[in-house]
Formats: C-alpha cells, structure tokens, sequence
C-alpha cells in the first residue's frame, strides 16, 4: 500500500508540472495563453456536455479518462501547435518519438498495472482509430476553434491561418467525432475568414 | 440541435472564467496561485489515480464527473479557502446560499435536461453523504495539503494554521473517504509541523 502510494502521488506531483505548459490558445478573457492542464479540464467538460454529439456511440466515461491524460506527455514535449511549421510539426516523426518516451517516464512512475492502463489509453487515443478515441479527438480540436471564434480570432493571425487550412488539419477530425458540432460552427467559420 | 448546441457552447463558453477563479494554494513550482479550472482538472486526476484507495466501493467514473463540475460556481463566489476567517468562512450560510444561486445560473445555461443531471450530481457533492461523495471530498481535501507538503507548507503559514486546526478542517474527510492516503500522509505532516 505504502509502495503504491509513494508511486501514485509521485506521478500526481509530476502531472502537476502540466499546469506551466502553455498552449497556443488564449483562455477567453484573452488575457493570458491558456495552459495545457487546465486546457485538459476544458475537454474533460467538452466530452461531458456534448457527449450526445459524437458520431458513432462511445463510452463517454473511457473518452473523459483519455482526456484528462492525454497531454501529460507535454509536461517533457511542450505543446506542439497544430498550426506550427506550416501545420507540419504536429504529426512529425520527431514529435512522435519523444512523445512516446514521454509517456514511457511519465506513465512508468505509477505501480505497473496503472501505468500499463494509462499507457494503453493515451496509445489509444494517439491512434484516433477507435470510436472513444476518435470523438476525444474532435473534442480537443474544437474547443480551440470555438475559444478563437470568441476572441476575435484568437491566434489564427499570429498563425497565418487560412480557412481551408482550418479544414485540412482540425475541420475533419471535428467533423469524423463529432459532425453535428462542425456544422453548427462553420457559417461562423466562413464569416470570421470572410472578414479576415 | 442548434439550439441544444447553443446553449452547451454558451456553457462551456461561461465555464473558461473557472480558469481566472484563484485558489489559496499554489502550483508546486511555487511561481503562481492555483486556478480552479486546473485544479479541477488535477484532481480528476487524483481520482482515476487513487481510486482503490476508497473506503467504500464507489462509482469513479461519477466521482470524476462530480469533480469535473464541483467548482463551477466559483465562477460567481469565488474561490473560499478553507482556512480562511478562522476556518469559519467555507461552510456559512451565506457561501452555501451564494453557491446555490450561482448553480442555478451557471447550470441553467444548459438544455434543461442536462442542466437537471448536472445540478442533481453538484448537489450530491455538496451534501457529502453519497460513497462517491465522500471520495470526492477527499480527493478535493487532499490535493492541497500535498501541494503544501511539497512546497515546505506552502500557504499554511499565511494562514496560521496549527496541526490540530488541518485535522479538524481537513484530515477527517480525507480519512472519511481515503484512510489510507491519510495514514499515509501524517508522518510528513506531523513533521512539519514539529518542525514550523
């Protein structure tokens, strides 16, 4: 018991490091970049409140878990925008493998059979093929759409992001998990571009 | 649809200023208070991780569902930390009937039958009563007091806090919901305090 404690607050003292990863996206007061722990509370909310719109049918407790552990691996990575380097670094091979060493040290503090359990969850959703995984992922690219809708466009400028660059890289994952969401956001979509 | 969508994003809109809500205790690197939308999302965390360690059987995926949406209404209350007034400021009359105006508001942006579901669970964390309540309030009780053993107190100076008063205030519902994470703690505890 003592064992297993020991591990398991190491790790949530580890995970605490989440909170100083700071995201593209500002939170919407837009005073401030929003940081990658609180941002994993947002879409753990998300998940739960559109859990209706999700295109095939999930477990929506098994989508909340993957996203509450989705980016620890940022805590060694940092947040790799998905509009940086021309929209190229985020799935890169580099990106991947340290990603995955990440989660190897990170997941590997917990007792072996949590960190066999998270590791299977976070190679789940990094996957995107399951139903759970695929609506986890329209979730976390859509909320970064909507914060940016609400302030004026958020960080799209500062990114030179173009609306069929919007579609290619976040619109269709959006629209596979979620496409009730996808079309409910897109005339204001096409409005923000239009005058931007 | 597009009017159940309507409301859910104007609520998940509402719930960003969670994010600007300022708790007593501090992220472990010490550089900055705690947020309640990162805190929310730690112990989340703290829940998946620590589950076995509930005194009774609960239903964790409810438990972190309740600890997802429990701090909500600090949106409008703020956060009141629980040592603060002497200890007397968290369960007045006038917090509790100031939280319960807030829910109304803040769970009332969403379609009435979620708004409903989410208000019944938020209820159910507050009356503290239910197993998975009681874990919850563990888990909630608990993360702070580890933060201030990582960060040589962290702010129980600030607010004078003897051993006697965190057993009173805190350790009791901790060993309610999670004996053993409280067993587990006491040494370091007691020898801080020995030690300030």
């Amino acid at each position: 018991m003592t064992d297993r404690l020991t591990s398991q607050i190491a790790f949530l003292n580890e995970a605490d490091r989440l909170k100083t990863v700071l995201r593209a996206t500002k939170i919407l007061d837009a005073t401030r970049r929003e940081n990658s722990g609180e941002h994993s509370w947002h879409i753990a909310l998300y998940a739960m409140v559109l859990a209706e719109h999700a295109n095939r049918p999930v477990n929506i407790n098994r989508v909340i878990r993957m996203l509450l552990i989705h980016d620890l691996v940022e805590i060694d990575v940092g947040d790799v925008p998905i509009h940086s380097q021309g929209g190229d670094a985020h799935g890169s091979t580099e990106t991947q493998a340290a990603e995955a060493a990440a989660a190897d040290r990170i997941f590997g503090l917990l007792p072996d059979d949590q960190a066999r359990e998270f590791r299977i969850l976070w190679d789940e959703f990094e996957a995107a093929e399951s139903d759970d995984a695929v609506f986890a992922k329209s979730v976390d690219r859509v909320q970064p759409v909507i914060c940016n809708l609400e302030t004026g466009g958020g960080t799209w400028p500062e990114y030179n992001v173009t609306r069929q660059q919007l579609e290619d890289r976040v619109g269709w994952k959006v629209e596979k998990g979620a496409p009730a969401v996808w079309t409910f956001l897109k005339d204001r979509i096409a409005k923000w571009f239009a005058a931007n």
